[in-house]
Parts: C-alpha cells; structure tokens; sequence
C-alpha cells in the first residue's frame, strides 16, 4: 500500500479512449490498496491547437489572457479523468490548480508557486475520492488564473508530492523510462534502472526531453523520488533518486541536442569585463545562452563562442552586433549547422579517462570537435550536425552502454 | 453614450473570425464613447463537443464534473475574445463566471445565481478596460465550478445588466430580432421592433428559441431593457421592454412547437383529486407537462389529455401506467405526431374575438384541432404534426401580420 502521486502526460490522455486506459489502471490500482492523486496535462495537441486560435485572433495576445486559455486544456482533461474515474467505481474529483491551492506569483506563462495550500485534495482523499488536478496551473495574489509554462504538469506533481508527503510521485510519458541515448538513433539503448537527480538534470539540460528540469530540480530539492514510466506499457520505469546507487556506471547516458546555434564574437579585447558586457546583454534580451567557449588568447584578442537556441538567434545576432564597437570586435557570426552529443554520468568525476576516451572515439569516427564544454559529471562536444547521429552511436558502443553496467569496462 | 452589457450567443463567436468581427464592432463602439461589458457563450458547437466527450469516458458521469468541464468553453470565447478586443486597441480582462463574482447553488447543470459580487467587474471599467466574462457559470458555496445550464449566458448578461445598473442589455444572436413567425416558414414574417416582456415569455414558452426564458423572466423581474439582434447584420432588432408600447398590436406573433407529443389517460373516474395524483407522480419523475385539457365528464368517467416533450415520453407513459390500476382509468395512450401553433398578443385581452378567428382559420384550411389551451395573451391548438407549417402561413395571413399593426383590422 503505497501513496502515490501520478502524473499522466498529454499523449497519456490523448482521447477518450486513452483516458479510460488511464482511469482503468488508476481504478485497479486503488482497488488494491494504493492512495493516488492524479496530475493531468491537456489532452494531446491541445495546448498546440490554443495557442494557434490565440494567434489567429490576436498579433501579440496579453499574457493574462493567453494563461487563461491554454489552462482550460489542463481542466477539461483532469473533469474528463475524474468521470472516467467515478465510471469504474473509483469516485473522483477535479480540481483546478487554483482549487488544488497552488498561489503563484503573476508572471504568465512563466509563473512561480509561492504557496500551496492543497486543503481540498486533502479532504477529497479523506472522502475516498480520488483527486485529479489541472497541471501546470495556479491562480495570482491578484486571483487571475496563471500558467507555469510548458513541462509545468511535471512540476505541479512533485510540489504536490511534497506537500503531500506522498510516497512517491510518477511522471507518466510515452516512453518507458530514461534510456542510455534516444532509441530512435541507438537500437541498443538500454533502460536505466536508477540515476541520480544531478545526472537526470544533465541529461534534460543536453537534450533529453522528459521530464521537464525545473520538475527534476524540485524533486532533487525537496527529496521527492520520481519515477519516470509508460502509460502505454505500464513496465517499470526509471527511477530517480538522491541516493548513491549500489552499483553505479561511470557514464549513464549519451544524449544529443540539435535545437542549437552557435554564435561567434571573433577579435574581442582581451580584457576584463568583455565577456560580463556580452552575456549581460543577452540575459536582457531574453536569449538562453548554453555552451560558452573562450580561446586563449593571441595577439591580446580573443574569440568568444557559445550556444543559442536556434529560435533566438536573429534576436542574438543583432544584440551582439549592436555591441561590436563597444567591445572593438571583428565580427560576429553565426552557424546553425551544429550539434551537441554529451556524455552523462556521475562516474566519471573520479575517471579522468571518459574525455579522453570521448574525444578519440570521435575522432576515429572522423567526427570533427568545434566546441568542448564539461561539468562534473558531464562532457559535451560541439560537432556538425550532419554528424550527429552517428558521434551518438559511436559513443554509446564505446562505452558500451548497451551493456548492464556491471558487465561494462571500471576505467577507460 | 451608453453603458450596456452585450451577450454574443456561439453562432456569433462561432471561430476566430467571427470573434474579431465582434471584437471589431466592440472596439468601434467604445471609441465612439459606449462604455460595454461582455458576456459569451462557448463557441460554435462546443458545448456538444464536450458533452460527447463526456459520453465517451462514461456512462453517466458526475454533474460536478460536467460543469468543470463544458463551462471550459465559455472560458476559452471569454479569452479569446479579451486577445481579439486587446489587438484592436480595446484593452480588456476575461473573467470566469466564478471571478466576475457570481455565487450560485450546487445544482450542478442547473444552478441558480444566490448572489453577485461583480468587485472585478467594476475594478475593471474603472480601469478602462473592456471586461469579457464567461456566459452561463459560476461557483458553489463549496468552492465547485457550476453551470446554469444551456441558454444560462443570457442570464448572465441580464443578471449582469441588473447589479451593474447598464442602460440596457443587448442579446445577440444569428437572427436580427423576434419575429411574427418563423421566417423558414412564413416568408412574409415581420420582424417587431418591440415587444413586451409577457408576449415574449409566452412566445419562447410556445416554440420561439430565443432568447432564454429564464433570462427573459429575470428582465422582466428587475426591469432589464432588453434588445435582441443579430452580430451577423447589426441591424436594429427588438427592444423588449416592460413599458406599453404606444401602438399595441392586437396579435403579435404566431409561434410554433414540434417537440411535444400528446399523452390521454382515457375513462378515469371523474372526482376530485385524480387530477392531482396523476400530474403530482409525472412532477415527481422530473416530467415537464405543459398543456393541459380535460374532457366535460360522461357517464361518470373523463378523459385528461396532456403534452410532454417528445423525448420525456416513455418516463410520462411509464409513469401514468402504474396509476392505471388506483385511478380506476381504462387506458394510457400516446400520440407523438402532434404540434402546437399559438397565437401571442398582449392586445388579446380585450379582443374576444381572436379565438373565435383562430378556429375559424383553422376549419378553413381543413385542419382539425385536437386541443386547446389559452392564457391571457396566448391562445394554442395542438393539431396534426404534418399540418403545423400550413397553419403557420394560414395564421400569419388572416391576422395581418406581415403588416404594420397601424394598418391591421382593430378588431376581430
């Protein structure tokens, strides 16, 4: 007998079909004992669908608005959950994110929870009732209702895990588990059982869709245990915790991101100050910068590299063209033809060979190195896009991934 | 200048043209110095939309979660339409019917309005901003999302017109006013440019759809100006008032209704209180009997003739059944192959000749009358369904009503 917190994504809930196969395992499963609350997202493309209408009927539609709008995709699924749920036997309640207690700040499609205050799911699940809460939403100091942005049904799971003391809290999606690298380009990729937070959050940081980060931080911060399961195979997922695994692999997973461009501030001064100017710029314009690289310098300039998202590389361009007499630069320039392929794993702090290792697995596939950057427990190469998927395949056999870490080589 | 509540019915926000056409009409209405606030319903076909889901997910799902979920569409008009208002330069809030302050009981698809607190509302046209809010809802004494049920958006506006003291309220729907018959019927319809609040009840009670009759009941209760028109043509429509028009026509209108059928519990013993415990056991069972007739008694027994809607049929039948045996009656028939045609006209009153004219009309064109039912501004036969049409036309022609009530004979 568990108390669980479960968290069925939009293609989990994609149709009316989809909704009984949840609400059937959600019913079985309280049938034998175990106490759920259910988060649910928008059903399928819906959140896709609104934010379509909203372009169609305004340029640059208010934000206030925009929150109202697409959070009725996250309410129309949980009330269709919830009679899905009373159909089979297991009496169930929705709730808005306001209804659930979840106080935000105002920021629209970008809110912060400040507070919950989750009294009515608490009284629901004392009424035998199963509660299933609207994702991703909550309602301002000011009572407008507001959005917490894409992946936010994640988050509304694992703070209301918390808050509830629940025992656990699932995120549903439609693969079944975290894999050693995308399936779609390795064959071999193999199901994790466990990882850490620290290595999840590297993982969704270099290109690893699920589960959403800020989720992941707020489960790493507060202890929640997550795993990350299939609403279409219903196996065992992954699991994710702060605890040392009994037997940890060095590397865990490759992962690849091509949503990526990269930038390039070539003949910078090579003095105190220019890189602080550039990025304080772009932090203001809104532009995530990724992957930064500074060469050595020669000739007492230096060039400056990093990553943007390829969506924001016009607005990049031009504010870090508007600085070029500022900083006495050459150029700037800018290729969207890259890539980025990272190795993660909490193993190779104390393994001084994975780079290494890394770099000439690449190069013996003929795979030319752009940009390197790394942290603790991840190392990440820049390559041309058109290299991708092969530099993927080529490090997951390297580093036999496919392998149960207990069969794989201790060192490189 | 005019300070007015405006209600745009789903055929009028039907997709987001339709809604920038009516944002259109706002914006220029507000720069001329209109100060308006919004009511809308859910667009199009939604409302259905939604219900078939509901069906899909379960067989009789639970009110409270109907509610959650089809008041999500009014919800998604109100924001699109706050977006459509904004782009055109009319800044303005959507607001649920639980933020714009309307309190209601827990009668889940069917609520009633206990009491409004419109605090944002007000806050927001201080604010010159143009409030849009969500037609047909409000929230629980428990905190629950609640419908008023289909046609409830006019009651929002009214109720709306009502606490926030507007000049009056415009109902807009896809006909350009109230007319003297169906104008797929009767080519020659006339459309009124005013009427009273009685000849209108009488007429939606008799088969005229719009607008809501509870609405109408609510103006005619507090004293709301009403004027219905069209968001199609924005022509001028019918101002409904409370007030004695100057020129009162005799008859108004003709109206029509295919929805019912007949019921006659035949050879029931003629004494007091038979009556009584048929129609208290069809009230019971949530039957809606509308007109009723009972035959002059012979030998003792009588027969008690009545209408039911067409889909309340077999719970009416099945009902009156098991009282066949206590009211010592020889039979329970049903006849689903009937209509009703009324006449509705406040001037009526003092015209005792109008019956006499109807029945007249009537036997001319050859069509028996089956039954009879008056009020003091409506008079009803209930006929053969495939007679109803040549009815329609025949009454329109013989009381004039495709003219000017100045030029119709003033007495019958």
């Amino acid at each position: 007998m568990a108390f669980v917190v479960e968290k069925f994504g939009g293609t989990s809930v994609a149709g009316p079909d989809r909704i009984r196969v949840v609400a059937d395992h959600v019913a079985r499963r309280r049938s034998r004992g175990d106490e759920t609350v259910l988060v649910v997202s928008a059903m399928g493309s819906e959140t896709d669908e609104l934010l379509r209408m909203a372009s169609d009927v305004a340029a640059d539609p208010p934000g206030r608005e925009v929150d109202m709008l697409i959070t009725g995709g996250e309410r129309k699924a949980c009330a269709l959950m919830a009679m899905a749920l009373s159909d089979l036997g297991a009496p169930a309640e929705s709730f808005t994110g306001s209804q659930a207690g979840f106080r935000t700040d105002s920021s629209h499609t970008g809110a912060k929870i400040t507070q919950i205050t989750p009294g009515r799911i608490i009284d629901a699940l004392a009424r035998g009732m199963v509660p299933v809460v609207g994702g991703s939403q909550g309602v301002s100091g000011d009572g407008d209702v507001t959005f917490f942005g894409r992946g936010g049904s994640d988050t509304t799971a694992v703070a209301l895990a918390h808050v509830l003391d629940a025992d656990y809290c699932e995120i549903y999606t439609d693969v079944p588990g975290v894999f050693s690298a995308d399936p779609r380009i390795v064959a071999e990729a193999r199901r994790m059982e466990t990882i850490s937070f620290d290595e999840l959050l590297e993982m969704t940081a270099s290109g690893c869709p699920k589960p959403a980060m800020r989720a992941v931080e707020l489960a790493r911060t507060y202890g929640v245990e997550l795993h990350v399961r299939s609403a279409f195979s219903w196996m065992p997922g992954t699991t994710v915790t702060g605890e040392e695994a009994m037997e940890h692999a060095i590397i865990s997973a490759v992962t690849h991101d091509a949503s990526e461009a990269k930038m390039t501030v070539s003949g910078v001064a090579d003095r105190p100050g220019v890189a602080g100017r550039l990025f304080r710029t772009l932090a203001d314009t809104d532009v995530n910068v990724d992957v930064i690289v500074q060469n050595v310098s020669s000739r007492g300039v230096t060039d400056i590299s990093f990553t943007v998202p390829r969506s924001q590389l016009d607005t990049a361009r031009t504010a870090a063209q508007g600085l070029i007499g500022e900083l006495e630069a050459d150029d700037v320039s800018a290729d969207d033809g890259i890539a980025r392929v990272s190795l993660i794993g909490a193993g190779m702090q104390t393994n001084p060979g994975v780079a290494a290792r890394m770099f000439e697995t690449l190069a013996s596939a003929g795979i030319n190195i752009e940009m390197i950057s790394t942290s603790a427990i991840r190392i990440s190469c820049v390559i041309r896009a058109g290299d991708m998927e092969r530099a993927v395949s080529t490090l997951h056999e390297s580093f036999e991934l496919d392998k149960d870490p207990a069969d794989r080589a201790s060192v490189y």
